[in-house]
């Protein structure tokens, strides 16, 4: 388990022993059940998960009850209602178990701890964000510019394993169509 | 000039007079007039930019011609193709004034060697980082979860301003609707 946290970290920045051991001591490993919770709406959301295996989704219930999947995480991915968990305010968003999920938690004591003592994670989490800001803009434009096939299609190629492993009706609202729509473009 | 800069980083991060210097010697002043480009598409991307005054729009043209508002930059705003930018690659946006325009410019070697030299400065684009990380979210999510009307009534409320200064037609380029459907929307 610490393994894939350590391999993570170090692809983009070198690590000592006891640099590693000294990151490690400011996570939790955590095991959680399909359907289980991690966040739920209105929770003070004090945690960040780095995804060790399974499947995630973060979640946006909207006032007609209907949800919203705004990502995935699986595997390498770091997720949480980052607005919340930044700004210690409570969630807007839940974050629920597809699958059987571990993760190694980071409280935002230790975030910011582990930020000041050790300056190079600084320097880890700074490449996570940009690339995360980056994807973002991505799926912004694809929303812009593509229809639902296309965005399917998308998806599809940059995100194989995910057809395999989660529901039709979950792919749909992370799309933005309807589950019938989605059928159409699958079949 | 200077100062706007100075103000914007001391928000986050403080800096004694030495650190700003250092700090701005890494940046270029510039200034540009509306309609001018500072990026076109298939540029390599060599420069962020820091806005100081004036209005940027970055423009995504899809294979059919048409023209895709990702972001518009104003005062205090950075602004580049990140996506090019970040990996040293070739422009797939254009930035271009929609009002005269001065910025501060910083290369990515220049940034690399801020961030080596002055490390505080990793916190600082962290922290800015995180926040477009947040925005592009909360984007995706109006994407969402809202209508066109929705969405006009979130941007009006979010940066009044912008109903000033930019003409309809990028603004409903922006929501990604068309610039009739704009019009209903606003009379």
């Amino acid at each position: 388990m610490e393994e894939k946290l350590r391999d993570h970290i170090q692809n983009l920045i070198p690590l000592t022993d006891d640099e590693f051991s000294f990151i490690l001591s400011h996570f939790s490993f955590e095991k959680y059940k399909k359907n289980d919770f991690l966040i739920q709406v209105e929770d003070n959301v004090k945690y960040c998960y780095f995804v060790v295996s399974g499947l995630l989704k973060l979640v946006y219930d909207d006032t007609n009850g209907k949800q919203h999947i705004v990502s995935f995480a699986m595997e390498d991915w770091w997720e949480s209602d980052f607005s919340a968990y930044f700004t210690q305010t409570k969630a807007k968003m839940s974050l629920q178990c597809i699958e059987d999920t571990m993760v190694f938690s980071l409280s935002f004591k230790n975030y910011q701890k582990l930020l000041s003592q050790l300056p190079k994670m600084e320097r880890f989490f700074l490449q996570k964000s940009n690339a995360g800001y980056i994807s973002s803009q991505n799926r912004i434009l694809s929303f812009l510019t593509s229809n639902a096939q296309q965005r399917y299609k998308q998806l599809l190629k940059q995100y194989p394993q995910l057809f395999q492993r989660v529901p039709k009706t979950l792919l749909a609202s992370y799309l933005g169509v309807s589950r019938e729509t989605l059928s159409r473009l699958s079949s």
